[in-house]
């Protein structure tokens, strides 16, 4: 199993978090995306899209972090984390749908602007953030997951922009149904944060 | 079964064409998003997110168009839409989220600001129409469908608004293996277009 990864993104931080629950050894090789590294010829051949994180492993090549959780938890049997009835599957697959793009342009987004100076328009993904946030704090005021009462793919998929939605400089504080929820991630068995993974004042 | 729809929106008629496909019998509640049904409290408790489509069956409510057409599949048993298989499975969902990115920020987006006057950045939305059909492009030149060799649900969530993306005012003509793709999505059993569906000049 081998990951391509970016230290700081997100998208990267949720395949390790993953990985490390599940304790499945894999090898990471660097792409550093100041260089380039994700636009080159080769890496382009593995994701045409150009993004991290991808994934190879048994001549299977994956990329996208929502479906590289998908692969993870189905080659390791791990239907608690992503269930295989038909209802609790979609259950998870809409939060996955809600990481690709509620909590990308919002959450993400705010924070490429802020940290990566990406030329993009601030008070727009921060007005998203909000949206996403505001359902998300709904959703979880009566349930400690997101989908099928216990933690799932979903909740790993949508955690890390959501946890670092603060670094796009929303305040986080009226959220309180969603901090509870991140702290719950943050105490799974296996949990591992970003490196030097900075946290809100 | 209980489709909740509005005719002219992408995300339902990808559902439409799945049901029609699989021959499944189920009832249209009709969502007047005009006159802002999406938005009402009944409609919230159903979809939290206050966008079509949103689906009951057998009491499991799932919203988000991805995850109903995951749900469909399985329900059905249709592993050759959706396969079970860990690498198979991966690389439908890998094109569900282009479905959820790529292709509604690029020609849905496009078509919205277009045809129902929504108050977005047209230019910005056509560039990454443009940037979704070169991807696409680009990897069906040596490929009939999608994923897996064969049609899945991943070549019918990337279609509707793939199809339509001329209606966003981008030129589809330098496409051409996009353009063999749609052929073939509807020459599929089955298929069924929208409701007095406009065509290309």
């Amino acid at each position: 199993m081998k990951l391509y990864n970016a230290p700081l993104s997100g998208n990267c931080h949720k395949i390790r978090l993953m990985l490390s629950i599940l304790g499945v050894k894999h090898e990471v090789v660097p792409i550093n995306m100041s260089k380039g590294e994700h636009k080159t010829p080769e890496y382009l051949a593995i994701n045409p899209l150009g993004k991290v994180p991808a994934f190879e492993d048994d001549g299977a090549v994956i990329w996208d972090s929502q479906a590289i959780l998908v692969y993870l938890a189905r080659k390791h049997d791990r239907t608690d984390w992503f269930p295989e009835d038909p209802a609790g599957m979609a259950e998870v697959v809409k939060w996955l749908s809600f990481a690709t793009h509620e909590v990308w342009n919002g959450p993400a987004i705010a924070r490429a602007i802020i940290k990566f100076k990406r030329p993009l328009d601030l008070r727009a993904a921060q007005k998203l953030t909000q949206d996403a946030l505001g359902i998300l704090d709904g959703w979880l005021k009566t349930r400690a997951w997101l989908a099928c009462s216990r933690p799932t793919i979903a909740d790993i998929a949508c955690y890390p922009y959501t946890a670092m939605a603060w670094e796009g400089e929303v305040d986080m504080t009226p959220y309180k149904a969603v901090d509870a929820w991140i702290k719950r991630i943050e105490a799974l068995p296996g949990y591992i944060g970003m490196p030097n993974m900075p946290r809100p004042k």
